[in-house]
């Protein structure tokens, strides 16, 4: 892992030194570097660690990391590449279980080696196959920038929450793709980034990523919001989601507080998100939120911030109903209520 | 300044060495210290420091300090000891000029020694009206939290934001005291505590407080207050409150974002406030709110959370429009919508 000049993307193959490069969005906002993956291991480490984290992020590091185990390969039969790659998808896989996508980069890559004729084949099927991933995440989110772009006026001021943004996938991201590609239309707009307690990937990656772009950005606390929003300094709300039920969108513990002030005070508030975070199947109540650490709000780094002993409820997600979403932005398009989700389903 | 067993209030008179005691706020949640002020300049030192903090709390500092200069005076005049007063008052006041309670506290000592005759009454009278002042604020807490316990029900959970407790005042609290009054008629109530960023006082200090009086609580970041009210987590919402005018209540930042979700859900929201917060003559818009450093959001101690030249909005506290309070408890009694604060005036 070496320091290098920061690449487009958060993921990507640099075929200099045929490696993963990211950036390290553990030393974000204090430092920008860019670390390599050499080895199967260095990438487990980096994924373990949330060196790159968010779903889209993930899908292309398990293809790439397939890929890597191709490239660093030894095996001179088709079996034994074949062996090696499952060998190593299962590893990669295992240091998130429950990161859907990793498994499913993993696997999609693995897929394509059975058409492969020999082991040449099979390094250059994995590559483009991991290439193939991350080009579809970005044009994915770069259509459904376009779509919802066209939700934002010149001179909006957007709030938004937690990190919906390249950072959480290989580029552009998904409620700030939106912003970006009304940026790209000449569009003057400024951003309100809620801190997003506990882990405050507002502060720390938002903030960072939009001072990247020149996009002007103000950071606020979670409980800010009530208050800008009455003393009318926001237009919209856009935020991401990590999966959208029939009934409600499950997102970054704090999107539903802000759902329920931005209908107070009649401001759209839109969830930007791809077709894949769609769960056609099910509803609010058959999903579990997961439950994480007390120390998160026990502590700041290593820094005591209340009682050590003190209970402490901290649910990662909550879900906002769909009657406080004014609109889904997908790469198909724009949906409005009353959402029919099968419109969503049929066209992708 | 020594290690001492913790005393019952804030900020208090230690009898057998002639010194003020409080608990170093500074310190809290990690170690319970009580120091001991034997100078004017320990206890400027202690105000700027924000060892002690809360409107109720530094009218009792400003008092007590007086009395500490005239205890430790070698004036062997009335006008001697009259002069030394005075200009340890100013001093004092001088430490936090905004904090009003601090120097109505020290004039209110100075007052009283118009009435000796000698030195030694000048000290006696000093320290007993300091002592007053002190005891007045614990009665009106406590006459505050028997009308205001009425209010709730056996098994209630009370959510509430920031420390309107204990360490506010000289003892007890408003929207705290609430707490403990219907705690001491047996009531069963369990507390969950908004971390309050960004100085998280309900983190580091409420949490503390209420788990000193093994009142159950449950921490939980500021974004937490939708989902939880949602949930039915929560069946009342106290506040306390920095200033009330005829339209609105000042608060801790965040107070407004929970009042609408408490609203959206039919959950009562109510102020805890000692009469002395009321302005009767003014409106919201008359109120200038209090910008504080960017920094606050930028890091956590020295733990860098934010990009260093990242644009902050940090206001110290928003307005709550009276038609989202449920009532205001005060030590005069409970009084309901619609609002008529004349009616507060004329009983205080």
């Amino acid at each position: 892992m070496a320091d290098m000049l920061i690449p487009m993307r958060t993921i990507d193959w640099d075929y200099t030194n045929n490696t993963i490069i990211m950036i390290d969005q553990t030393l974000l906002p204090r430092e920008k570097r860019v670390i390599e993956c050499r080895t199967i291991d260095s990438l487990c480490e980096a994924i373990k660690s949330l060196r790159v984290r968010g779903a889209p992020a993930l899908g292309a590091a398990g293809g790439f990391g397939v890929a890597l185990a191709a490239h660093i390969s030894n095996a001179t039969t088709l079996a034994g590449i074949t062996h090696e790659l499952e060998t190593a998808g299962k590893t990669i896989s295992a240091t998130r279980p429950t990161a859907v996508n990793l498994s499913w980069g993993v696997n999609r890559v693995i897929g394509v080696i059975e058409e492969a004729k020999n082991t040449r084949e099979a390094r250059m099927f994995a590559l483009d196959e991991a290439r193939l991933i991350a080009d579809e995440d970005v044009a994915k989110n770069r259509q459904l920038g376009e779509h919802g772009e066209k939700l934002l006026e010149d001179g909006d001021t957007v709030m938004t929450h937690c990190n919906a943004g390249k950072m959480a996938c290989v580029d552009r991201g998904t409620a700030l793709g939106v912003i970006r590609s009304a940026v790209e239309h000449g569009k003057d707009i400024k951003v309100i980034s809620c801190e997003t307690r506990p882990l405050n990937q507002g502060s720390r990656i938002t903030a960072w990523e939009l001072m990247e772009d020149k996009i002007p950005v103000t950071l606020i606390t979670d409980s800010m919001s009530g208050h800008v929003m009455r003393k009318g300094m926001v237009d919209k709300v856009i935020v991401g989601a990590d999966r959208i039920t029939q009934d409600a969108v499950f997102n970054k513990i704090g999107t539903y507080t802000h759902s329920v002030i931005a209908k107070e005070h009649g401001i759209p508030f839109y969830v930007a998100a791809p077709v894949s975070t769609f769960d056609f199947e099910q509803f609010e109540e058959d999903i579990e939120i997961e439950l994480r650490s007390p120390d998160e709000l026990r502590f700041f780094g290593n820094y005591q911030i209340a009682p050590l002993e003190v209970d402490v409820y901290n649910p990662a997600f909550d879900a906002t109903p769909m009657e406080n979403v004014s609109a889904l932005i997908t790469e198909n398009g724009v949906y409005y209520p009353p959402f029919l989700l099968d419109e969503v389903k049929i066209k992708s």
